[in-house]
C-alpha cells in the first residue's frame, strides 16, 4: 500500500515548505523567487475487476468523498465492493498541505498503478517508499528525535554557556528552574556567535522554563542571565532517515577525521531533500543539489532523496524563470538528472522527468542569439561563481553548460528511444560556435567573454571545458600550461567551484592535487575545530573572521553540504569506483591504493557494496550485490 | 490606508476556499474543476521621498520581513525612516492563506499605489474597500454574526421539530440541558427534509450540549430524540455587510411578496462572491454569476461583489481550462464584463481585465474551425441548459455567444483606446456563418447544429439570437411566430433559461409575458409556502416532490440565487431603470406605471438612486446623485 498523490506535488509541496523555513535575528526569509503550486484538489482513480465481494477503507488528507461507480462515502468508513467490475475514485481536496490519499483493504489498495487526475491531465500516481502505512501520512516528516544534552556547561561574562559538542537541528528547551523567570536564549554555531548577543543569528526573548522552542540550527547556547547552578538546557535534534552506506578508515587520522566530518556534515544537510546550510539558508538550491547527488552516490546512494530533490527544484512542467532565477542552476539541474541516471539506470525517472527536460531546454533556447549563445535575461542572474569575471557579454561558462545539456538531451532521447530532435546538431554547432568565437589562440584559453573585447581569462570556463568534455587533449594540455597551472591566474576560492576544480583534477589522474587540498583545504578547518565543514574557509583570517561572510560578521554557514565533498572525491578517485554503464551493471573498481598503507572502506553501489582493504601491503576487493 | 496583496489573489484565494466548502451527507465535495492558485510568496514595495522622519509599522499576514532600503525589520515592530529617499520594500510568504500586510504611518502607509511583485511580475497591488484597517484582515470574512431563535417547536415522531421561519445561513448549536445526552441534528431547507434522518443533506450525529456545529444553511432543526420541554437551539446566521439600495412596493400584494422573497433569497446567495446556492453547490458558477450581475445592478448596486467575483471565476491571466469547466460560461463572463462596464463605467477595471479577456479569448479562438464556429474539446462542457437539444456537432447558441464575445472585445478595445485586434471582422465573418449554416428557411428559425442535418429547434439559440442582437426586426419577427410563440417547440423549464427568455421578452417589450411569469412562475411557489426561491419549480409536482431534483428527493437548492431575478426584471422593466452611457451617465428611467395603480419603489444608479412613486394616478420621478 502507498499514500498517493498527484505526481511532483509533494516534493512541490515540501519543497515549499522547506524554502519558507529560513529565519534570521526574528524574522522570517521566505525564498525570493517563483515557486511552483501543489495541486490543491485531486481525483485518483482504478478500476476493478473483482472475483468477490472485497473491503477498503480511504485515510485521506484533506476534504472529499469516495465514489464506487459514482456512488459516495466518506473517507475512513468500512466499504464493501461486490464482485464484477468497478470504478473507484477518491476525490480530495486540501489548500493548507498536499492532498493525498491511501487505500487499505486486502485487494483494492492504493499502488503506484493508480491514476491521479487534477482536471487537466491524468497521470500515474507520485508515490514514495517514505509513506506506506496509514501513519505517517505525507504530511508529516518522518524525522528521528534524538534526545541530545549538553556536553559541558561553564560561566561567561555573568551568564550560562552551554556546548552539545556537535551541531544540533531541533528544538532547544531551557530548564530554569523557576516558573517565574523568563530568559534571553542565544544561539551560536560558534561559541563566538552564542556570546555575541547583538549580532547571533537566533535568539529567543522571554523564554520560560521548559518551552520548546522552534527548529534551528547551533552548536552553543549561551543564556546571558542566570547561573550555572541552577540553570540547564536540552535538545531534541531531527535526524532524517538516511543509511550511511560508506565507510572509511585509512592510516592517514586526519584524512579520517576529515571523512567523518564530511559524513556528519552531509547528514545534517540532507532531510527530505538536499539543502545548502542548516543555519542558512536551508533553501533547496540547485548548484549546491548538484553537488550532493556526487557525494549521496558515495554515501547514502539513496536514490529517493535525489528524486525528491530534482523534483522539488524543478516544480511543474510549464516553466518561466529559472531555478532559484540562476541560467547556469537550470542547466545544472539537466546534466544532474544525466548523473543520476548513470548512478540508477532508472530509465523510468528519466521518462517521468523528460516532458520537464523538454520544457527546461525549451526555456533555455528561446534565450539564445544568432550564434545559439545563451544570455540573460531581466530578472535572470548568471551566477557562476562567486568571483571576479568579465560578465559584459555573453559568457563562455554558461555556453559550455549549454552545450553539455544539449549532449544529456541528446543521451536521454536515445535512452528512453525518443526520435531525433537535433540536439547532437545543436551540440555540435554550438561547440564550433563555442571554439571559434571564446578560444583565444594567443592566450591558449577559454576568455570569459569576447563582447567586451577585454579577453580577460579566468578559470572557470576552461574548468568546464575539460571537465564536461567540450575539448580534446590538445586544448586541455594548453589551458592546463596557461590557465589552471598558472598562478597568475587568479586561484578559485569558492568550496563551489572547488568541487568543479577538484573533480576536473581528479578526471585528468591530477590526485596529488586533490590529496593536497583534501589536507590543507579541509585539513585547515579540522585544526580550527570545525565538527562540521564550513560554507568557506581562508586559511589567511584569524578568530572570529572565519565566521563572517556576506558583510555579516556570522553570515557563515559552518555546515554546509557542498564542503562534503570529500567524500565525493574519495570515494570516486581515491578509492576508484564509478559506474561503466548506467545503473552499475558494468563498473570499474581502480583504487589508488599506492596513497595508502592500510585501507579499510566501504564504497556503496547500486543494490550492492565494495569492500577495499589493504593490510601489509595486500589489497583486497570484495564486490556484493542483492 | 489598505490592505495589499498581488492583484486578483485575494479573490482566488477565497474563491477556493469558496468552492470548497460544499457538503453532502457526511463528506466535504471540492468543486471538480482545475483551481487556479494564489501566490505563496510575494514582494510589496514603494519608493518615498521623505521630506522628514516618519514612523510607520507593518502588519503582515505570513513569515517574512520589512526592507528599508535593504535593512531588513521584523513585522510589528516600529521603524523610523530619516528624511530623503527610501525604499520600502515587504516579503511575505504563507502557504496557507492570503500573504498580505498593511502599513501603519503617517506619510509612509499602504495604499493602490503600492506594486506588489510575485518574482515574475510587478503589478499595482490589490486592495478592498473591505480591509482599511488592521483589523479585520484580508483573511477573515467581515460576516455580520445575526443570532437566531426558532420560531416555533413541536414535537414529530417522538422527537422535537424546530422552525426558525426564514433560511439560516450559519452555525447551530443545540441545548439538551444534559451535558452527559448526545443528540443527532437533522437539519432540513424544508420541513420534509429535516424529518428525513435519511435522506436529509446534512446530518450531525453525536452532538453535545452546547456545541457549535459548522456552517449550514438550513430553516428547520430536527432532534429524533429528547423532549420539546427540555431541548433548544439557537443560530447564528452570517450575513454579508451589503446595503439593500432598492425598495418596492405596489398594490399587488403577491408582487410584493415575489419582491421581498427575491431580495431575501439574493442577500442570502450574496457573499464575497456570488454563490448558486446556500445549501448547495456553494460553488461560483460563471452561469449563475452572470445573471447575478444583473439582479446587483437592480438591488444593491454593489461595485465590488461583481468585481470580486468576476476575478475569482477567473483565477490567474494564464488560462487552459473553461470556467467550471463551461465553455458557455467563458463567454458568460467575458459579455457578464461588459455588461458591469456599463452597470460602473469603470475603465479601470477593464483595463485590470483586459489581459485577462485576451488570454480567454485566445483559448476560445484555439478551438475554432474553419468556419469560425466554437466545438467543445476533450473535458469541455457544452452547456447551455438542463434540455433536450441536438448537441451532435457545434451549437447555434454556442456561435451566437462566441459572436458576441467578439463584439465585446470590439468594444472594451475601444473603451481601452486599443489598436483594432480584429473583433469587428471577427464578428461579421462570425455571424454571416451563422446565418447561412444555422438559418433554416423552411422552419424560418436558428437549428441547434446543421452538423447532425436533423435540423432540430430549440428556443435556446433563437432566444440568444434576438437577445444578444445578432438579428434584425424581420428574423425576430420570424422567430417569434415560428419558435417562441410556436406552443409545439418544448418551452423553456429551468429557471436559468427563463432568465434569458424573459430579459428578451423584456427587450421586445413584451412585459406581459413577464408579468404572466411573475405571477404563475414565482407566485406558484410562494402559493407552496416559500420564504425563499427555489432552484427550480414545477407546478405539477406535489408534497415532497418539490424538493427533488438530479435523482436526490431533497436535492434541490430551496434558495437559489438565480431565481431572485424578479428584482432585475422588475427594475430594468416594470420601473424601466437602464443606463444609456456606462456608469450611468445618461440613463433612462420610462416606468410602466400601466401596470401599477399605486408605486412606491426605490431603484439603484451609480453613485445614486431613482424614486419612482404613482398614488391616486399620479406619478412622481424623483432623482438624485452624489
Amino acid at each position: 500500500m502507498n499514500w498517493i498523490w498527484y505526481p511532483g506535488d509533494f516534493e512541490i509541496y515540501h519543497g515549499m515548505l522547506q524554502n519558507f523555513q529560513r529565519e534570521e535575528r526574528g524574522y522570517g526569509w521566505p525564498a525570493y523567487w517563483k515557486m511552483d503550486d501543489w495541486r490543491k484538489n485531486v481525483c485518483f482513480s482504478r478500476d476493478y475487476e473483482l472475483e468477490r465481494d472485497s473491503r477498503f477503507v480511504v485515510h485521506a488528507q484533506g476534504v472529499g468523498y469516495v465514489a464506487v461507480d459514482g456512488r459516495k462515502y466518506s473517507f475512513e468508513r468500512d466499504i464493501t465492493c461486490p464482485a464484477g467490475k468497478h470504478k473507484i475514485e477518491i476525490y480530495v481536496g486540501n489548500m493548507a498541505a498536499l492532498p493525498c490519499a491511501c487505500v487499505e483493504g486486502d485487494v483494492i489498495h492504493s499502488t503506484p498503478e493508480w491514476m491521479a487526475d487534477d482536471f487537466r491531465e491524468c497521470r500515474a500516481v507520485g508515490y514514495s517508499p517514505l509513506y506506506t502505512e496509514a501513519e505517517p501520512n505525507p504530511n508529516q516528516i518522518p524525522w528521528r528525535y534524538v534526545p541530545c544534552k549538553p556536553v559541558s556547561k561553564r560561566e561567561v561574562n555573568g551568564g550560562v554557556l552551554f556546548d552539545f559538542g556537535r551541531m544540533i537541528n531541533g528544538s532547544l528547551k531551557i530548564i530554569t528552574g523557576d516558573k517565574a523567570q523568563t530568559v534571553t536564549v542565544a544561539y551560536g554555531e560558534s561559541e563566538a556567535e552564542a556570546l555575541d548577543l547583538k549580532w547571533c543569528y537566533y535568539k529567543e526573548e522571554n523564554t520560560v522554563d521548559g518551552m520548546w522552542l522552534r527548529k534551528r540550527a547551533f552548536r552553543y547556547v549561551y543564556i546571558p542571565e542566570g547561573s550555572t547552578e541552577t540553570m540547564d538546557c536540552e535538545a531534541v535534534h531531527e535526524e532524517f532517515p538516511l543509511e550511511v552506506r560508506a565507510s572509511f578508515h585509512c592510516d592517514d587520522a586526519l584524512l579520517n577525521r576529515i571523512w567523518d566530518i564530511s559524513v556528519e556534515t552531509f547528514r545534517l544537510c540532507s532531510g527530505l531533500f538536499f539543502i545548502d546550510g542548516i543555519k542558512r539558508d536551508r533553501w533547496i538550491w540547485s548548484g549546491d543539489a548538484y553537488q550532493s547527488y556526487f557525494v549521496n552516490q558515495y554515501l547514502f546512494f539513496d536514490e529517493e532523496i535525489n528524486k525528491r530533490t530534482i523534483r522539488a527544484l524543478r516544480g511543474n512542467t510549464e516553466i518561466t524563470q529559472h531555478l532559484n532565477t540562476i541560467v547556469d542552476y537550470s542547466m545544472l539541474w539537466v546534466i544532474g538528472l544525466e548523473n543520476h541516471y548513470w548512478m540508477t539506470g532508472d530509465a523510468d525517472f528519466l521518462a517521468e522527468m523528460y516532458p520537464k527536460l523538454e520544457a527546461m531546454m525549451a526555456l533555455l533556447m528561446k534565450q539564445t542569439n544568432e550564434l545559439g549563445f545563451i544570455y540573460g535575461r531581466e530578472r535572470d542572474w548568471i551566477y557562476i561563481d562567486w568571483a571576479e569575471m568579465d560578465k559584459d557579454g555573453v559568457l563562455c561558462a554558461e555556453q559550455i553548460l549549454l552545450w553539455k545539456c544539449c549532449r544529456v538531451m541528446d543521451d536521454c532521447g536515445k535512452v528512453l528511444g525518443k526520435p531525433d530532435a537535433g540536439w547532437a546538431d545543436k551540440a555540435a554547432m554550438l561547440k564550433a560556435n563555442i571554439l571559434h568565437y571564446f578560444w583565444n589562440e594567443e592566450k591558449q584559453a577559454f576568455i570569459d567573454t569576447y563582447e567586451s573585447g577585454r579577453n580577460n581569462v579566468t578559470r572557470h570556463a576552461n574548468i568546464f571545458a575539460i571537465l564536461f568534455g567540450l575539448v580534446e587533449a590538445d586544448k586541455t594540455e594548453a589551458i592546463l600550461d596557461h590557465v589552471l597551472l598558472n598562478d597568475a591566474i587568479p586561484a578559485i576560492t569558492t568550496p563551489y567551484f572547488k568541487f568543479f576544480e577538484l573533480d576536473m583534477w581528479g578526471k585528468l589522474g591530477r590526485l596529488d592535487i586533490i590529496w593536497e587540498a583534501l589536507h590543507t583545504y579541509w585539513g585547515g578547518m579540522v585544526e580550527k575545530g570545525a565538527v562540521t565543514f564550513w560554507e568557506q574557509y581562508d586559511p589567511t583570517c584569524t578568530g572570529k573572521e572565519h565566521y563572517a561572510m556576506y558583510g555579516d560578521p556570522f553570515g557563515k554557514s559552518l555546515c554546509h553540504a557542498w564542503s562534503a565533498s570529500p567524500i565525493y572525491l574519495i570515494g570516486r578517485y581515491f578509492l576508484g569506483v564509478k559506474p561503466l554503464e548506467p545503473g552499475y551493471t558494468r563498473y570499474d573498481v581502480a583504487p589508488h591504493v599506492e596513497f595508502f598503507k592500510e585501507l579499510h572502506c566501504v564504497v556503496p553501489i547500486r543494490n550492492g557494496s565494495v569492500r577495499i582493504d589493504k593490510e601489509n601491503g595486500r589489497v583486497n576487493i570484495q564486490a556484493s550485490r542483492e
